[in-house]
């Protein structure tokens, strides 16, 4: 069995119940060496296989290989292992040829087995994958900063180092265009420290004013959380760090009392 | 104390340590009579509040009176309550003047208390208000779909209640022009059969192609849990519930295995 489980911004207290079952009875946990320390604190003896940033294909075929080897093995995910993490590139790795087309597939065909695939798994590649989901960090620090994202929004990564940035440019115009509340991940590294600015400057150009209310939410789940609601304009000049999630409002997103809020017109109901 | 908690799909192996821990700890629960129905089975000797849909903000201010009283009281939002759910309406019902109008804020000032302030909760209108976040939709369908929002996506509701038509429309396609997935929540009701087929029309005409690789997932986390994989052209015709969310893939996205995957470039790493 091969599980990937999103154990949320990493507490204990925000895992489910499944992941936290499914780290309790694996035989080996393996992840991103700062996701596997948060992990290694609630299940010391464990076997453990960790690895840098740049080292996740190199990480997931290990869990693979220990998998097809009969072993019950864990990828552990920060947030949730479906959103920029490592779902996509195990079913990419357990398969030989991953089409580069659309071939013809049958639309009348049901996967999933009744009564939840997450507690079965289901066959790919020779081992049978389990894809358990988390809390990830848009939903965690929107909890954190009020309710920004409770209209349609879009998540938009700013790391430049999987998809080009004209790309991220285009998501950040049509998100800003369609009036989407937006959350930004990866607003900065050590080696982009200038990406959010960057952002924030499209979103300018794009008509978004610079009183625009948005926020930022720092440190998720763990020592030294905590979270601003700014103007875009302040944003623009705000230094965050890789541990910084953000999000820009739509043009009815308000500040509540210290609450970010973007309302859905259920008040109109009262 | 105020908690509003996301219980994710459903079932208590979905929720996470702290959602069970307030639930475990309150005095009364609140919420939509589906939602009060499915945490009833596992604390059946709590108070209870539910009514049904369109009572929202009827049923948030008997939670907010009973709180203000003193007692410790749980709204419950299935996935997560700030995604289409209750945290950004109780805010608006705890303050008298809900701002029409972006105010100077305090560019400056942190929020959140460090430490965390989902454990302690955070001054609102008279009551310590807690938001816990929980697992929405769109992450576990994706979870048995595979990974479709692996990369930059955005979340549309096609719900017309509170939104209107064009709005929607209009962020479909930009959602489509800038190549995002999409995750569509609400995509049929008993009132509104022909919003999903309306929705895929519109991005068939932004210029997404047939054989788009698209998913659903339906009971998600319950009782005839079960996903499927199709194409935008099979969407279009695919007869929706309103316990199904629906998936389209960026252009990249393709079926491996039987798994709906939207790939994001680590595997140039290997």
């Amino acid at each position: 069995m091969l599980t990937i489980a999103g154990i949320g911004p990493g507490k204990k207290e925000g895992m489910t119940e499944e992941v936290l079952q499914s780290l309790e009875t694996c035989d080996c946990i393996v992840g991103y060496t700062v996701y596997t320390e948060l992990v290694r604190g609630l299940f010391p003896d464990k076997e453990y296989y960790a690895t840098a940033m740049t080292k996740e294909a190199e990480r997931c075929l290990w869990a693979i290989g220990q998998a097809r080897a009969g072993r019950d093995v864990v990828i552990v995910c920060s947030g949730d292992g479906g959103v920029y993490g490592m779902a996509g590139l195990v079913c990419e790795l357990l398969v030989e040829d991953v089409p580069t087309e659309n071939a013809e597939i049958d639309c009348a065909k049901d996967h999933g087995s009744a009564g939840g695939v997450t507690e079965k798994g289901r066959q790919i590649g020779g081992v049978e994958l389990r894809i358990l989901p988390g809390v990830t960090a848009a939903l965690s620090g929107a909890a954190i900063l009020g309710a920004p994202l409770a209209n349609d929004f879009a998540v938009i990564s700013l790391s430049d180092r999987l998809t080009p940035w004209e790309q991220i440019e285009r998501r950040l115009r049509a998100a800003a265009e369609a009036d989407f509340a937006i959350c930004l991940y990866n607003p900065a590294s050590r080696g982009r420290p200038e990406h959010l600015r960057r952002a924030c400057g499209v979103l300018l150009e794009s008509g978004l004013e610079a009183d625009r209310i948005c926020g930022v939410a720092r440190n998720i789940g763990r020592e030294g959380q905590a979270c601003r609601i700014m103007t875009l304009g302040a944003l623009r000049d705000y230094e965050a760090d890789m541990f910084t999630t953000v999000y820009i409002g739509s043009s009815v997103t308000r500040k509540i009392g210290d609450y970010m809020v973007t309302p859905r017109g259920y008040r109109g109901w009262t």
